[in-house]
């Protein structure tokens, strides 16, 4: 069933007032979570709103959390997020990159002490207003296995750029580094179908087709799958991005990266505080005017968008097409929402005295 | 067979100098070309020397560039190459980052006007010894098709990152952004073998295990290799590498990006000048101080090398294991060269009156 854009951003935005979100960080989380569903990534929307209530009631998630910088240089930073939503925590950090790259051209945050911080792509967007290259990446809940191991040792770790054109729209990367994003599977689960092979693995290693092998102590793979077809590469990615996020600020990396679930446990002997983000923003003209950067960009898009395809029906597309497209449809057509996110939604209102 | 180290580096160095490379660029030139031959991938060093030649003889390469800051802030800025070697362009261009990150914390440089710069590892393990995070990436000649299509837009598009622990060696991931680099079809090629689904596709866009297809229109894969296994992913990751190198700095991007080979004509109508890089350093103790860091990356690093695996016989990889380990051996036992290598280097040895 489909529900109005804004009836399901003030549901959520209520939600976080009655965790004790200040007004304005409960509006900012608001617009970071309900930003997924508008996109397409229905996976870490509203369907995720009960998920961080429960954190919340397990005392992970502080709802005034005294976020600040902890170190810095004129162009980098660590920031603390005092155990705040990640969703309040990550755009006021990008706030902060997107602050230092307009006085020194580029700005880093590294963030420790915070929790899921939403899509990727919505903190990495806040750089297009100011003509900024925004990136944003953050480490999450172990349940990728690194080539040639058994072990769930990264998250899905996901990665996003967003470049600004002129006449076109963004370029808006956004992916987990790993073939396959968890919420993917879960659509199998409630389809009853298979995986390719590809994505999952099962608790000895051996390659998986079963989408609830993940219940059963298998793991998500690396982008590329197996080692012939590159695994390594996609295990180096998700590192990279625990290593910005979580080493660089001092939360905890690897296997001791906190849970989202609150039914499962912290990591006994943590290495570091809450979870790791990492967020970047480069000012285009710390580089050439901005225009001619643009006008470039613009010529990139044209030229690949219409590059040759194996068939008519379908052009290539340019990083954020697909989100962008649902966000055009979805703003008219409402948001769609699955049965058993609705029960969910409707325990909250319960919980909460709100209506749904 | 093989041949000693120094010898392959003193070779490489005479050669560069008959190019009329300064004494001190055919240095840094033979360094950076013959550190591929070290660090176990042939393809990019010495392999490719006579290559470097012909594009001098086409005038294509300048031997003795004005290589220079055009455009700059505190942190970032764009260096013009003066279609010099890559490999002399690049390491200039990371002394320049490094130096920024000294002052502000961390530096980006986007390079214009260059050419192949090696491998992109070595760029980006300099700023190792200065307790700084490296970087580097590079566009390249197209030889890769976008998700759904046939054409080749992009380059093998490179990146590496290099991050110093303490005890434990250094992390240093440094991987084409296609499932598998061109090097590998060649050896393939060489031995007669089929490669795997899911590394090329023939020229109307079909999978295809034939090594020779890049010779009949087809294309190198993005990482993942097709749709389902997120070869869009890949695409992004090699458009990004595209966008930062060449678009941020005003190089030829996608499709224009000029071929190394000095047969293949340069594009028509270019959009830019030369090949472009991109370099970047951030220094450890903007964020945190280094030796604290250091510690938790060799926590992280022991971490993850005793993760459980699925042989005994195998333990999971730290990036930058295997060529380290390619390097301790082949300073020992010498640089293997493949006979038509071989051939080639006998050929510009008699050109220039040196002896091989």
């Amino acid at each position: 069933m489909s529900y109005e854009f804004n009836k399901v951003w003030d549901f959520t935005y209520e939600v976080f007032l009655k965790m004790g979100c200040p007004t304005i960080d409960a509006k900012l989380a608001a617009n970071v979570l309900v930003s997924a569903d508008l996109r397409g990534i229905d996976s870490h929307g509203v369907a995720r709103l009960i998920g961080y209530v429960r954190l919340w009631d397990a005392d992970r998630i502080n709802p005034t959390p005294n976020i600040r910088v902890v170190h810095e240089t004129p162009s980098t930073g660590v920031v603390d997020g005092d155990s705040g939503l990640g969703l309040v925590v990550a755009p006021k950090a990008m706030e902060i990159a997107i602050k230092k790259a307009d006085n020194v051209g580029s700005g880093w945050i590294s963030v420790k002490n915070s929790n899921h911080y939403g899509i990727a792509g919505y903190h990495a967007m806040m750089a297009l207003e100011h003509d900024m290259i925004g990136m944003s990446m953050t480490n999450a809940s172990p349940l990728v296995a690194p080539t040639f191991s058994t072990e769930r040792m990264l998250g899905t770790n996901p990665i996003a750029v967003a470049i600004p054109a002129e006449k076109q729209p963004p370029f808006v990367a956004d992916f987990a580094t790993t073939t396959a994003a968890n919420g993917k599977l879960e659509i199998l689960q409630r389809k009853g179908e298979n995986a390719p092979i590809g994505w999952i693995q099962d608790a000895d290693g051996a390659a998986s087709t079963n989408p609830e092998e993940l219940k059963k102590g298998g793991a998500l793979l690396p982008l590329g799958g197996d080692r012939l077809h590159g695994s390594h590469k996609g295990y180096c990615l998700g590192s990279i991005v625990d290593i910005f996020s979580a080493v660089l600020s001092g939360a905890n990396f690897g296997p001791w990266a906190p849970p989202f679930v609150s039914f499962l446990p912290m990591a006994e002997n943590p290495v570091g505080e809450g979870l790791g983000h990492f967020l970047g923003a480069m000012r285009i003209d710390g580089f050439r005017p901005a225009d001619e950067f643009k006008a470039n960009m613009d010529v990139w898009i044209n030229r690949f968008r219409s590059a040759k395809t194996t068939s008519e029906a379908q052009s290539v597309l340019i990083p954020g097409d697909p989100e962008r497209e649902a966000e055009d449809e979805r703003r008219v057509s409402g948001i769609p929402i699955n049965e058993k996110v609705v029960v969910d939604l409707e325990e909250l209102a319960k919980r909460f005295g709100l209506s749904f």
